[in-house]
């Protein structure tokens, strides 16, 4: 059987790496973006269109008739996200194409969610002990349509819904922690950094675009932890990254206020993820850094 | 300061005796409808509008400016309206709506939502207590846009959300439990029943809308039954409805087998609308049961 799947936000952090993981998973992959520029080396179709408009999404499904749908597209700026309107509409949107993507027989789909969506507690978030109670208009967006994706898909469709939980990697926003860390080290500058001492699971982006290509490839139904399994601090992270390059004196540590509601501890069971997607990150925190940092030194070297 | 509400569904079953309760509350009332037919003899400004093609709605909302909304209009076909995938659309619109409506300045928001929302119980689901584990895309269409409509709302507006039970009376479609009882019996035909041992909560729809525009006028937040507090048997209610026609005879008890996944109890804790929103009902179900006999008996004169 052809397995053909639809990529939305395929031009974004996550989407960019997850073609060639489903390419190589033996996926025809059709990609939709708003963007119109050239779209790298991988092999996939492109199609244009404004998931936001949403009189063009029948269509779109009615031509490619994707059997698999891995939905990736959402509204992401920096520190905005949290509390935007655009939240509203990016459910809206999702539930528009969910419902063209059974129209068109579609019989696999896997959302996006977040950490953002569990209860915050001092122990690894479970996908089927944590309670839901996100705080946040994004994490409350996210987990109204995780509830509503599985319950029309009862019946109609299989579906899983991967969490996300702290990703870094090639492409980033700058704005964003690892990046600034990195890009302030390589230049020489400072980087003023919170104490340090909550706990997170970093994961690089292409072992996350490889656990969803993995999860989408799967027959796993409801929610699945996307992460590593390895709580980290934030003062660890930024130290090996701060070692890497020679400047540890440059990490200041405790030099910024941490952000209000910043819990301490979001970290993630894996069991569902290791146990029954049978998926395992490639790459450890320290090969994702160096490779991190190759990326952006590589960056710096071709903007000069 | 004037109050303006938009009433959506203001054609619908709730919203077509809403009206006439928010006019005595003294509320400028501007009702939204697809239809283009005439509108009864409420003083209120009619809209028409397709809330699910959302390009109209920024400008329906600049146009009227309202200072509260309430949200009646979802997609109702009795029997359909559980499992259909119009549940996912009218989610989709309801946000839109909510975006437009705090954009054009709006300040309270009643959003309808339904007993279908909690877990089966054999207690009187409460607010604050019963678990909300919707067994239907209904339900949980209707339990994620509350999710939704809360969060959105903190800190940009007053909101609540008004949990329907059971309802009867005018304009019922003539499917429902109520009119087919009546509309047999009033034919001398047999009205074929369940057993009726399932417990319910039973409100005249004029009581429903009466209990809304109290909602809305007060400054209550976050959910809210809309029920009578009264539980009663499915076979109580029947049997009155034949008791007040002489047609006890002809109610067949256990005729028909009940629905499947019917709960057994299904009932209302009132203590927030009582105490909360001070509103109690005006019909007992003697009389409302009496008002809608009266009602579908000069339906059927008419229609000769």
């Amino acid at each position: 059987m052809t397995k053909r799947v639809l990529v939305t936000g395929a031009t974004g952090f996550v989407g960019r790496h997850v073609l060639s993981p489903l390419v190589a998973r033996g996926f025809d992959v059709h990609a939709v973006t708003r963007q119109t520029s050239a779209h790298g080396t991988v092999k996939a179709a492109w199609h244009h269109a404004d998931l936001l408009s949403p009189e063009s999404i029948p269509r779109l499904l009615e031509t490619i008739q994707p059997t698999h749908l891995l939905h990736l597209a959402w509204y992401a700026v920096p520190g905005r996200f949290w509390t935007s309107p655009e939240n509203l509409r990016w459910v809206g949107a999702s539930l528009e194409l969910l419902r063209a993507f059974a129209a068109a027989g579609g019989q696999r789909v896997v959302g996006v969610g977040s950490c953002a969506e569990y209860e915050v507690s001092d122990r690894d978030c479970d996908e089927r002990a944590t309670p839901l109670r996100p705080a946040t208009l994004y994490g409350t967006c996210k987990h109204a349509l995780r509830l509503e994706q599985e319950q029309y898909a009862e019946g109609r469709m299989s579906a899983s819904w991967g969490r996300v939980f702290h990703l870094y990697g090639p492409y980033e926003h700058l704005e964003r922690l690892v990046p600034s860390v990195i890009t302030s080290l390589l230049n020489g500058r400072p980087a003023l950094c919170t104490s340090g001492v909550q706990i997170r699971d970093f994961l690089h982006v292409e072992d996350v675009a490889s656990a969803f290509a993995a999860l989408l490839d799967s027959d796993v139904q409801g929610p699945v932890n996307i992460a590593s399994g390895t709580p980290t601090s934030v003062a660890d992270l930024v130290q090996r990254v701060g070692s890497h390059l020679h400047a540890e004196a440059l990490v200041r540590l405790g030099a910024r206020e941490p952000a209000p509601n910043d819990p301490p501890r979001l970290t993630a069971s894996v069991s569902r993820l290791h146990h029954e997607v049978g998926w395992r990150p490639a790459m450890s925190l320290e090969q994702g850094l160096s490779h991190t940092i190759d990326w952006w030194r590589s960056q710096q070297r071709n903007s000069r």
